[in-house]
């Protein structure tokens, strides 16, 4: 089963794919690997999750969270490449938190994203190398943001 | 026209390539790729832009910090390369803001290095996948520190 | 002399390789590259180092701690290469450190693990590229964690 039938036996609803907030692309493609730009926990109604993990957000809405910036990062993909099914496997992904200095549980906030990679790419192929580190802060208060590298195929 | 002779006309002048503060190298060549170092921001002067944005310094300070942190950039890669023509073209930036926790204005601070990189190396060739995030403190309580990577030619 | 024989001469003694903490891989082979995940200062004894450098932790942990990472990357690329002299050269690191706010000593602390590499693979090879910088939080409040990217052949 390729990711693109994976996704819609999830029922998954991807965001629209995120325009860049800055100077800068979504996503860029060198040789077989698509660099994807650090991404924000987009909502399909355009909205982004918000909110400071240990402070005034839980450890359950910064999972959420990360989970939705893999939707978004998804979106991207998609965009960029005009179906999942050309990714071949996750590479490497910086998931950082936004969250309060005492913060400890980092890891279990980016397996939203991560458990999400998974079932879209599979055991092997959606599990790649990863940090999961706390942040000082995040642009606009978003909680989670991650930025991420794809092996690709034509 | 090329990168050495947009800065030329850019009347742009850049610090001297900056030395190792540690034990790293500023620059290493893998393939067409260039990797470069975490940067601070570097003046001709040898001094560096400091402060912590939100707190006792403003935004602009932290886009002319961000800025100047893409003259030492650019001056490393020349360094290294010889030219700056050498460079096809910007791939992936990691602009890291020391800042206050509440602070969200990251992707306009980390602008000040894109929109340089644009005017170096063309609207295309210079805007790359980029990540805009808060840290908690820098080496020496600089501003800003950007690592990134290029694609280069011989 | 090989890394694996610098390392006896040392007579360093590795950790366990570690185990994912969390949905990933420790490390990943991609051409003639290996990602490296974020990795803490896990101890032969499988306890980590723990503190926040500038409050409960001073330099000098800080310091131990990151040579203690460096020893736990070590161990994943001999779980994952079976030879440390498979490691042609360092690429890069991102040395994330946690302290407070008014920390400036990163470089210093992520020597810790800069020596360590130049110690075991050699004043050119054992030498990278990297960033230094302070993390508002780390999992489990670990001192320091470090990603990488080694080149290695077969």
């Amino acid at each position: 089963m390729g990711a693109e039938e994976r996704l819609a036996a999830l029922k998954l609803e991807l965001p629209p794919a995120p325009k860049p907030m800055a100077l800068y692309v979504t996503a860029l493609r060198m040789g077989d690997l698509v660099y994807v730009s650090g991404h924000g926990p987009l909502k399909p109604d355009g909205s982004l999750i918000k909110g400071k993990v240990g402070a005034d957000a839980d450890v359950e809405l910064g999972i959420a969270a990360a989970r939705q910036t893999g939707l978004a990062i998804l979106a991207t993909l998609r965009d960029h490449l005009g179906s999942l099914d050309k990714v071949v496997r996750l590479v490497k992904s910086l998931g950082m938190v936004n969250c309060t200095p005492e913060f400890g549980d980092q890891p279990k906030v980016i397996n939203g994203y991560s458990e999400l990679m998974k079932d879209v790419f599979g055991a092997e192929a959606g599990v790649g190398v990863r940090s999961a580190v706390g942040m000082g802060s995040l642009p606009g208060g978003i909680a989670v943001e991650i930025e991420a590298v794809f092996q690709v195929k034509d």
